[in-house]
């Protein structure tokens, strides 16, 4: 692809259960990942918008964690019905999403 | 931790043997993050530097592949000798190192 406007990065770092650090994938990641892909697709912005899967970005007890460069936004416990205000907002409007970005001791 | 000052995302993605589209897995990835890892640890950048592995970014014929943001550069057929560059030229001279990204209509 071309270099997208904005990438997406989802982390989908597992652990087993009851590891003390939790994980984005224990916290429902698949569900965040699956729904921006299939926004990507509905809309057709796969020349504006990247989207990766990571392992672990760091704010594990925020999970899932989506990470947004190149503005290097960092956003926590996002659910699947937040994933169309990320890319209304924020990857189309240009203006990050603060209610969902994690506080700026953590990122 | 902190935000970073620069974001380097290594692909690790892997494939069958023989899979048609290759794998940054099977180009040597593994020596390359871990290269980029042992650096940051010698040379105590964890507040600087983030470093996350990643699935597939796109360019998997010229993986290794290794993208640094903010600045969104892509830099393709890395090895571990490259990263010492990487790291002294890009992340902590502020000049990417032109050699090594990927041609402009790969990304």
């Amino acid at each position: 692809m071309p270099k997208p406007e904005k990438h997406v990065f989802v982390c989908t770092q597992n652990r087993p259960q009851g590891h003390p650090r939790g994980s984005c994938a224990a916290s429902g990641c698949s569900d965040v990942i699956n729904e921006f892909m299939n926004e990507i697709q509905n809309r057709n912005l796969f020349e504006k918008i990247a989207l990766t899967n990571t392992g672990c970005m760091g704010p594990c007890m925020m999970g899932p964690s989506v990470l947004v460069y190149p503005e290097g936004v960092m956003y926590g416990k996002v659910n699947k019905e937040d994933v169309k205000t990320i890319i209304d907002e924020h990857l189309l409007g240009g203006t990050p999403v603060a209610a969902l970005q994690v506080p700026a001791e953590v990122w």
